[in-house]
């Protein structure tokens, strides 16, 4: 996604032509559409999705992360959110009105079609990309005004995009137990396990990272995101997995998945082209037998969701594999905590170099962030990023989710605050790391702000909560100091992070907004990311990855037991920004304590690998504070 | 309720067998029904129900105030909760089946039917009693094993109910502009600006508490709340107010209501029998052009709802009279405040008289909650109680819904905690007040925990948070120090209080639980009640009930604004059970202000009042700690 595509209109008119030809078009459907819905996103409801994929940036040309297109014969509208405005009336032509979502005079999509739409219409979408919630919801409202809504089942874009990207099917990595803790025939037998026990037959598994956890294989399909196009059945006696057959031609991965030597017959797995995944379940639901339930996601695509007649349907909102992989085992958290030292170490190495290389005034944002890949990808088992590096300086910090662009990178300075929020992809874990530093003087405001920030930070890492907790419910505790002065952040404060997984992962996070997430465990890994952002000025983020680990307080109510959480990130907290007056003496000893630990045991890695200024720069950093 | 009509078990043989009868009769049905399902609860969905509405009480002889009774050809089975397990026990005889909520090996209400009734059975319940979202819950349930869930209009427990009370029909108080500030015409046209607003053009308000705030009308139909059995049905030229008539007959009323003079043709009221609102609202309906909506609570009964053709349907979970009487306007919380300080008064002379009488020996749970309600009787404009007193001593203050019964009854000592959860009704406003004392020397232990609670009050009454912020993002700052010790208490923090109306209300509250709230504003009243509570030993709770108030802190985020809480309620917390050493600076100065507050309103008025060792008490309550 170059600079070029991003900044200047894509020209639309001849791709509006051949789609709402398409919409007439009785080789892909019975009656002609009058509206052609382009929702974001790939048929398992990836965070980040593969080129491929891009179908919604392919048609208008706004290629934000965020956004919805719709064709009608006459209109071509496109909803996106207050991060995207400025960005899709840049990269959109005038065939398209752009739908500021949250503004109050906005119409809902529903709404919209229904203003615009002749009586009696049809409305079409693929139903690999749209959730059954969503589906149900515009049915809903559509049915509600006399239209329709319709699956269309060869997908419209895709039947006009003469060079669209194939699907990648990059060579796939196996991972043995040493990384993993458990094998993949574990993994199944304890997935089993739970399907006995709620007397389900079946589990259709489409989340990608889901299907690479349970078989113990890394992809590189999608960028930031290890994983690999697939799906699987999985019933009490039987394995399906659903790939390009091509990638199962290694060796190594026959090996792995044991395919030509089974050791028992309900471990042997059964393999199958990527697109057959429909028929396979055609046929697996044509067996069931009264009573029989299938477990899918509630997240799952329409297309396959449909499939599972609703007499055996169970959607589930957390599958047990979502919920199994929450939970890091001791190797993944032994894993988790290598990776946060590697990354920790390659961090020192970029702020001691920022330090040097600042005051000459060549550094940008974009350069910074280049470093700081460089310098993790001298790291073992190093994959590549977690996510697009958010490398801010100044006013560029209060955009929270801002990536550098070359017509916005800004030159980092001693006279303005510098944000780095990134993250690494090792083998052994995933990291997500925020750090917000002055290199001249802050003001005191800046301080002030950044140590309510901190304050927050601190009162989520050293929380004790009881057994059971919902993380949404610690969420304010990060909020307390800014709001005791009037301040907010308008972001949750911490998202689940998976293990050489996604950086993003369910079922847990600390939010205001999730009332669905699951109860903290031990074992589980969170983000604890409260921050402060003051428009066209500066942004302030403080996040480190979190272990939720057993706590041992005083007393022990109704023996439910108590936890807390252990910072895997190892990477100083800026003292400069800190103003101590404001800090309780626990807050002060919980800095102190924490700068002890980076010290000891990023010292001893900085060290062994000889990384001798980025010691120094240690060493200096984690000096007590008073 | 007296104490052996609650403690030995009702015989039920000849009504189960009249029930059944009933259930075959058709008079009653068209086709013999296989189940009968008894709800606690009125047409209102009232939280407390009058005598002619405890029909799941009649029917098995269980008085709690939550419990479902089902009765089949041959089984009889009651669903309650934990708190009711020892005594509904007891008050039912062995025709019927106690289901215990809550343990695993429990079926649900829909799964015991299943796995008891014939195929193709039919379920019948009053639909007046069973609120929509549990009707559509059940009939789905029930539809998915081939049997059907049936609307039986004639209730069949009214039909073998012999000496059943008639509904009460009590006097109706009018309130004028010095108790309300708003008319009712004012609250008729602000609804229908609502109304306007979102396109309404009829409104069917079917709380009780709704309608008496709506027409500054209160009666004594429910004890503890002031209301009275209406219905009411708002259009934009029509209001018709379903009543029994001869209500209406007294000149007060009627001047009040303008049933004799209207102003304005769209204020006048046409008044109709309470039973008549079934076949009203019918004729609304029928009468509904092509896309009026009608707006009815999705809390509403079942029978009532279903008028509603689906198409005219809007269900919305807080109606618009139930947002608009959670603030308070200036002369309720006026009228709030006086009500506390005389609420006040009462409590410091109950506690005077206590710290005088508990060393006889003769004081005991039922007698200390009788003075309470003298005391309190002999303050102006009181009503009567706003709930049961939880009056509670030692191990029955860990009783969370304790209600001292003579076979409970404990003597108050100056050995064991004594908590009073207790309020009045005044017809300025409604109170509810918890207070736990120690008499003799607490030991070091209960100070402990008595000051975690402390701290989480304070936290809640002192916490400043944004505009829009929901209550329930408050609820861990109010576990926050008892967590950290590895404490908790196992109920919600806070509740809307009514003001002359019911003690708990909605939309708003502070819960773990509740993430349906609406954001608290300023002029909201609501309590702050964190508790302890030591299984066998002790019970502690410190509440408040609050008033939400801007603050102005140092900066304003985003032109937000903030708000913080006013405690209304004025008795001194005990100094005694504080270990001052857990509180912090802050917390110590809070302690200090909230009882130089108390001194200063509540000393004034036991001086006005001449209660001389009541102001003692106060006094020597109200020393600043150290």
């Amino acid at each position: 996604m170059g600079s070029d595509a991003a900044m200047s209109p894509k020209i639309t008119v001849e791709l509006l032509r051949q789609l709402r030809q398409a919409m007439r078009n009785t080789k892909y459907i019975a009656e002609p559409i009058q509206a052609y819905i382009v929702p974001s996103g790939d048929a398992h409801q990836s965070e980040y999705i593969a080129p491929c994929d891009c179908r919604r940036e392919f048609i208008c040309g706004f290629n934000g992360s965020a956004g919805t297109a719709i064709v009608t014969e006459k209109h071509a509208a496109m909803w996106t959110d207050g991060r995207y405005f400025l960005q899709a009336s840049q990269q959109m032509d005038n065939n398209w009105t752009l739908m500021k979502m949250g503004l109050k005079e906005t119409l809902s999509q529903e709404d919209w079609l229904i203003s615009v739409l002749p009586e009696n219409s049809t409305v079409g979408v693929d139903p690999w990309i749209i959730a059954t919630d969503q589906w149900k919801n515009m049915s809903k409202a559509l049915a509600g005004a006399g239209h329709s809504l319709v699956a269309v089942q060869d997908n419209l874009i895709d039947a006009i995009w003469m060079d669209r990207p194939t699907r990648p099917s990059t060579k796939l990595l196996t991972l043995g137990l040493g990384f993993t803790g458990l094998t993949w025939q574990d993994k199944m037998t304890a997935l089993r396990s739970k399907m006995a026990e709620r007397k389900i037959s079946w589990f259709v598994a489409t989340a990608l990272d889901e299907i690479a956890w349970l078989f113990n294989l890394r992809g590189s399909d999608i960028e930031y995101n290890p994983v690999f196009f697939a799906y699987a059945i999985v019933g009490m006696n039987t394995i399906r997995l659903f790939v390009d057959i091509k990638r199962l031609a290694v060796p190594t991965v026959r090996e792995h998945l044991q395919l030509d030597t089974p050791s028992k017959a309900e471990l042997s797995i059964q393999t199958a082209p990527y697109e057959s995944v429909f028929t396979e379940l055609q046929a697996v639901c044509a067996s069931l037998v009264p009573k029989e339930k299938v477990w899918i996601s509630d997240k799952a695509s329409c297309a396959l969701t449909q499939v599972i007649p609703k007499a055996h349907r169970s959607l589930i909102p957390y599958t047990p594999l979502c919920l199994a992989k929450a939970v890091k085992n001791t190797t993944e958290i032994q894993g988790m905590k290598m990776a946060h030292i590697k990354d920790a170490v390659a961090l020192c190495e970029l702020f001691a170099w920022l330090e040097k290389e600042i005051p000459k005034g060549t550094v940008t944002e974009i350069s910074a962030a280049d470093k700081a890949e460089e310098l993790r990808s001298q790291q073992k088992d190093f994959v590549g990023l977690s996510f697009p590096s958010i490398s801010s300086v100044g006013p560029n910090g209060a955009i929270i989710h801002y990536r550098p662009l070359p017509e916005t990178n800004r030159t980092l300075s001693l006279n303005e605050i510098y944000l780095l929020d990134s993250g690494a992809q090792y083998i052994d874990g995933t990291t997500d790391v925020t750090r917000t530093m002055h290199f001249g003087s802050p003001s005191a405001y800046e301080k002030e702000t950044f140590t309510y920030v901190l304050k927050g930070h601190i009162a989520v890492s050293a929380a004790i909560f009881p057994n059971g907790t919902k993380g949404h419910l610690l969420d304010s505790f990060a909020r307390q100091a800014l709001w005791e002065s009037g301040l907010d952040y308008l972001h949750g404060t911490g998202h689940g992070v998976g293990c050489f997984l996604n950086v993003h992962e369910g079922p847990c996070g600390i939010s205001y907004k999730t009332f669905a997430d699951e109860p903290l465990e031990a074992g589980m890994i969170v983000s604890d990311e409260p921050g402060y952002y003051e428009d066209g000025l500066f942004g302030i983020r403080i996040e480190n990855v979190v272990l939720v680990v057993p706590a041992k307080p005083k007393y022990n109510y109704r023996n439910k037991g108590s936890l807390t959480f252990e910072p895997l990130t190892l990477v100083p907290i800026q003292a400069k920004m800190v103003n101590t007056d404001i800090l309780t003496q626990k807050e002060r000893d919980w800095v102190n304590e924490y700068h002890r630990q980076c010290r000891e045991t990023i010292g001893a890695e900085l060290e062994r690998q000889g990384r001798k200024e980025a010691l120094d720069w240690l060493i200096r950093e984690t000096q007590p504070i008073a």
